[in-house]
């Protein structure tokens, strides 16, 4: 807020911790502030306490890096799943981009980024230590890459084929539907459902 | 969320009830939640906190209808500001959009609304009675109207310049710069200093 009378004040600072969240401005955040304190005990303090009791309990899954209130989470410890397909994601959107397709019945890798020599990550800085662990127990049938059709996704696409071809297991990649430099996590279901059934061998 | 593993659970509650504020989506909404969970302590608890302080203390003042900390409002208890002209506004958010132009030092009448015959929005709805306490009290020199260049606003005005005719108050309007059909809350800081420094007598 420039100036004035919200400088200071509760509002103020609301204004200001919203408008920094991604996708927002001072605009929209005096908007949806201004909704918030139209029905303060309807709407603002039931979002207040979700966030606290999600701040409080969500975690890091400790088995595939996903976000959940439990650790391991829903999805590895889930019976109905195959836990011996492993679907490789950037993210925990690209998992809940999955999730959404429903078309998915295995567990995830979730690394964490992407091998970027610009942004500075290097294989160190990827999540994959449970996958390997899973690999030398001899517990995974498959590896499936589900990485973005971007040149760093490429890039990891391949380092991840020679560090995981030794162990003998069937990877392949999500391939037809994902167009080329488009991110994963934006794909609509029906596309995300069709390069996940139409995956293909690496080598 | 549609479906799969975040239907239940604390993260799917909190996208349910972000997804829902003005402006926003089930993607938007993805998004800002797992930059909240990105960083719990940093960011997700202080948002929380900030909407508990609001919830708690933030109150419609009694004399003028803005939204502030305490009653009467800031504006309101400013002996810097002239108490005896006030500037007759629509809502909080266009209270906000005069206040950031930072060139009004008077006072406000938040109406809560303009008259609508769409919206079955009549007299006895809009908030006007403590300035027709003030007319009564002869503590009022001017009265600015300053609403919406809609066929509402301008319905609205009219009917405000008839009921508030006879107190013998010098009643403007804001004019210069307001685009016909443009909603107040949407100009630009500069437009609406033009507009209320170039307002004019109604009569
Ligand atoms: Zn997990
Ligand atoms: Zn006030």
């Amino acid at each position: 807020m420039a100036g004035g009378v919200l400088a200071n004040g509760e509002i103020g600072r609301l204004i200001g911790l919203v408008s920094r969240l991604p996708g927002l401005g001072p605009r929209s955040a005096r908007r949806i502030v201004l909704a918030l304190l139209r029905d303060p005990k309807g709407r603002m303090v039931p979002l207040a306490r979700a966030m606290q009791e999600a701040a409080a309990s969500v975690r890091t899954c400790s088995r595939c890096g996903n976000l959940d209130g439990k650790d391991p989470c829903h999805i590895c410890m889930d019976p109905s799943r195959q836990q011996d397909v492993v679907c490789v994601v950037e993210s925990v959107a690209d998992l809940w981009a999955l999730e959404r397709a429903g078309t998915y019945h295995g567990v995830y890798m979730v690394l964490g980024g992407v091998l970027s020599a610009l942004s500075g990550v290097g294989p160190d800085d990827l999540n994959l230590r449970p996958l390997l662990t899973r690999l030398d127990e001899g517990s995974v049938r498959e590896v499936i890459l589900a990485l973005s059709a971007t040149v760093d996704g490429a890039t990891t696409m391949h380092w991840l084929q020679e560090r995981l071809g030794g162990y003998g297991v069937s990877i392949t990649r999500v391939a037809q539907g994902v167009p080329v430099g488009g991110a994963l996590e934006v794909l609509d279901d029906g596309t995300l459902a069709a390069a996940l059934s139409a995956r293909r061998p690496v080598v």
